[in-house]
């Protein structure tokens, strides 16, 4: 047997909430973890699911008084680590889109820690579930382009789909960035808001008319081109959309 | 208990291959399916985790003799819904990416059938947990493109990382385009070929020395950004990069 005085570090997807898509590894090697660092978008059902004997620490950087910086986070990590323990950096979703793991991965390396990512379902792909789209259905989009709120210029091309994570609750600038390059205002959009979870909302609008119909609640994600468009489900059997469409107009 | 005399459909993503890699909700739809329709991808070990008590049906388009069309999957999907049992259309990855998932919904659609999408781990995702890699780490990219081997053309942007899921055994006509469009020749870019299975391997190099680099077995997955610019790696202490590095050099 191999023993090791460092601890080993995995740096672990939780999805977008709903526990049942956790997969089999995170919810092994949270079961064998001995601390584990948490987002604040980690669900408390995936929380329950962590023996009570593991050490748990939220880390999430908006989450009470006290920010938490990620120099503080990756200290953390390190430390644990280096004191013999089995770490878990849990972070919402992948960990590899949008998770800053770029700075932790660095951390770990200046120090020769080892470490393993398991990746998580990423929330696009559970809203893309929930509003029951492809987003390559390959009749209307060629390719996906995954940008955030506030980093979404230039990601224009109306043969993709585009998908918008953290769009915050003003969606003007993104919309008029969209309009600018080549896409119309007729454009069909989706806003999900707590994708997965028990208060899933859909939005479903078109891009002209998006910046004039409400926020949904944080956190959220938008959908954007035309696999979004429905036109053929009207005129066939009605949809049981279920949980997929508690709010919002089908387009 | 209500009583419906037509069965559930549920489109589920099996993943990238590792059957850890499923999701708990995937593998209890997988226990209580009454059949299961799979691609020709899905490993042999997440069929092992079927019952035995389950109709298991191969309907890969590149498997056997006489080639499954597209039309008879969907009509196969339907005829056993219709007779009242719940059928798992079981993909690799996730299904709305890549996957002609959107024909099968219209189909289902089209018959009033109910349906529900189970996310899995796209490919992507597992390569980039494989590389250890960001694919947005925000020092060196603002967004990714997903796009497909044959349908590349456009997607170029040198502030994105791209991912090109089957790329082929050819990698020029993709290099080409890329070229031409924002990326330089020294842009690095890696393949990984068998995701998360046991034989997984790696190739690192650049977009120019690609083309003559020898191509990996398929299924494979291209990356293509600064982000798998690894120099600091060298500067500091040895990566213990494991199976994630089983070929080609760290650049």
């Amino acid at each position: 047997m191999k023993v090791s005085l460092i601890g080993k570090v995995f740096l672990v997807g939780a999805g977008p909430g709903d526990p049942e898509l956790l997969t089999m590894k995170a919810v092994r090697v949270l079961r064998e973890a001995d601390v584990v660092l948490h987002d604040d978008l980690i669900s408390r059902e995936i929380l329950g699911l962590i023996p009570r004997t593991v050490t748990i620490i939220s880390v999430g950087k908006r989450c009470g008084a006290a920010r938490v910086t990620q120099e503080e986070i990756n200290a953390m990590i390190v430390a644990y680590a280096s004191f013999g323990r089995n770490v878990v950096r849990l972070k919402s979703g992948d960990p590899m889109l949008f998770g800053r793991a770029g700075e932790e991965i660095d951390a770990l390396h200046a120090r020769g820690i080892e470490f393993e990512v398991i990746p998580g379902i990423s929330v696009a792909f559970a809203a893309a579930a929930a509003l029951q789209t492809s987003l390559t259905d390959r009749r209307k989009a060629a390719r996906v382009i995954f940008s955030t709120g506030h980093r979404s210029q230039g990601a224009s091309d109306d043969r993709a789909t585009h998908v918008v994570y953290m769009p915050g609750s003003d969606y003007s600038t993104i919309v008029n960035q969209l309009l600018q390059e080549k896409f119309s205002a007729e454009t069909p959009c989706a806003v999900v808001s707590a994708v997965s979870h028990e208060t899933q909302s859909v939005l479903r609008t078109t891009l002209g008319a998006l910046p004039n119909s409400g926020a949904l609640p944080a956190p959220s994600i938008l959908l954007v081109g035309e696999v979004l468009r429905h036109d053929e489900i009207q005129a066939l059997a009605p949809l049981d959309a279920g949980s997929a469409n508690r709010s919002g107009k089908v387009i």
